[in-house]
């Protein structure tokens, strides 16, 4: 994506080949700061400590995780035991997206037949870029299969035409143009009068990410809290959703963050189509349904009862919202049930929460 | 209510008899400030800018600052084109909520047959004395109805029992005991075993308020971002729902705090009751629907790009959430529609939308 006239990824393979570089979005819009990360460890917080979200980045960051983990295998005894440990770690780091798990299982599967850590090494290397690079064309293939809905709901609406997404599911959440996001840029790039209502996404406001990658793009935007879509899909402000996802389940079940349930509610009562983009990676087709079966992240409540932000100062602070004594809970994710989803927009296609089984086998 | 142990109302006339004292709700969690409100545009800021709220406190609060304006007045030529401007400064100062108009107007009618300004003090201070002790009186007989419902619940599920709440209808958005937390401190001082789960309540985070309120009281709670409701309703882990409300349209449809609706509709999902407390007074049999015609506020934008807490030096301080150039829209009120709720707690009774035409006329 554009940030401040330059094209950058989310993440990649810095030029000495040893380090991954990510942008790290806790600074995020205030501060743009590019983390380098030098051992699975590293990767692994970056992960957990969410340095780097959204389900398609988190998978290729897990890909990179691997990598760096052949790296430093080369220097250890048994080799192939650090690389089991590390594995562990990063599958330990976030419980709710699928991609996290498949990318992992793609490196692992990949050198299951390497006799020697060098060989091991040049495989992950290979595969973590391959991962990125796929999810970059995945993406804006989902951009154009999402166009045509776009270019369809503008000529029969009266201009702009104005989307809700909840939480980043944008460049920053992929490795470029998002998931919900990419529709979003390929409407605008071919000159669609659209707006876009970015949820704020309590607790850790991703909407903020959000907010500033579309400003980055001179994309016109309007910031809500979470309580706002509701009461502008009543008010027939809102055209259409698209959120991201962190894991869809065989019958079209999608975890994603927080809140979303409630805004595929709003969009079903008032018949504002409500669609879902993810590459096809983020499809779990092992699990029956989500709604019972998809696990639930549950985080700290401190990022309930504390918030951050900027200060008069233009320094980053945190203040403490609620009274010293206060309990909170902190779930990430919730499932929208697929009766609520009019449709899932994926690099193979737009498909019916019904087609999923069929078309992403 | 309780408040470190002392008895207190949201608002109250102070033993000098010309001023009148609220507990500044700007300060709350974090400081217990009095503020002393001397003359009728002192009320009008507090209403508009919000250092008291909710509309049973509000109505109460107008009620009093026409005591005041009378008391000003009566250093004027013209007392009764100045009691004039003050009706208009009064109602000017919040759109929504319909117990503003409500007490106003009584105020008005009972001095309509005065021919002095002595006589207008006499009569404004009275009327004003007896809204704000029928307000606590109804809000008690709000509290016993609603602990019938309360009781029957208990007794049919697994303690304890969760009540789901959004933004503040407690102690400090009335006089005392609250219209949506009358019946939690009722069933609570019944022993009865219960769990409040405390909406934050972007942007102003009004549950910081309501979840301070069941500090106060020993009742258990848990804060959750407004995101999360829909995703517990889900889970089974809410029994019921209890909301106040700004304005009740003759057919049933609630004006209430944005986000209300979507509570309303992972409810009614998910097969929990729904309920609305409310006094009579904030029932407007004149709008037959709400959803088209009940006005909703649009405050202020920076109440969503900034956020007020308390920082290490537990100095109340504001930061900035979003970039320099971001845009938010900032609707106070959602309306949710009759079908969607279960019932109506009043002081006259429990009652369905449709009985509301006969029973609060």
């Amino acid at each position: 994506m554009n940030i401040n006239g330059k094209d950058y990824r989310a993440i990649w393979l810095s030029a000495d080949q040893v380090t991954v570089e990510i942008i790290d979005q806790r600074y995020l819009p205030f501060d743009f700061v590019v983390e380098p990360l030098r051992n699975v460890n590293e990767m692994a917080i970056a992960i957990k400590d969410m340095h780097l979200r959204g389900a398609p980045c988190i998978g290729v960051a897990a890909g990179f995780g691997v990598y760096l983990a052949a790296l430093e295998a080369q220097k250890k005894e048994d080799w192939q035991s650090f690389l089991n440990q590390a594995k562990d770690l990063l599958l330990s780091t976030r419980p709710t997206a699928i991609n996290l798990h498949w990318a992992i299982n793609r490196c692992f599967s990949a050198i299951e037949e390497c006799h020697s850590i060098n060989e091991v090494i040049k495989i992950t290397k290979k595969t973590a870029q391959n991962i990125a690079d796929e999810e970059v064309a995945t993406c804006a293939q989902i951009g154009q299969y999402g166009l045509q809905i776009i270019k369809e709901l503008a000529q029969k609406g009266s201009a702009p035409l104005n989307i809700l997404t909840h939480c980043n599911a944008g460049a920053m959440a992929t490795v470029d143009h998002g998931t919900a996001t990419a529709p979003i840029y390929a409407a605008f790039e071919q000159g669609i009068n659209l707006h876009v209502w970015v949820d704020e996404t309590r607790p850790r406001n991703q909407g903020k990410i959000t907010a500033w990658e579309m400003e980055q793009n001179n994309i016109p935007y309007t910031i809500i809290p979470d309580n706002t879509g509701g009461y502008l899909m009543m008010k027939q402000k809102v055209d259409m959703v698209i959120v991201g996802t962190d894991r869809v389940a065989a019958n079209g079940d999608v975890a994603n963050k927080i809140g979303t349930y409630l805004k595929a509610l709003a969009a079903h009562d008032n018949n504002i189509p409500f669609y879902v983009a993810l590459p096809s990676s983020t499809y779990d087709p092992q699990l029956p349904e989500g709604v019972h079966s998809i696990p639930i992240e549950e985080r700290s409540t401190q990022e309930v009862l504390f918030i951050e932000g900027k200060d008069q100062n233009n320094q980053l602070k945190s203040l403490q919202l609620f009274s010293n004594q206060a309990k909170a809970a902190n779930y990430a994710f919730d499932v929208t049930p697929a009766r609520l989803i009019t449709g899932f927009i994926t690099e193979k296609g737009i498909f019916k929460p019904e087609e999923l089984k069929e078309k992403l086998k």
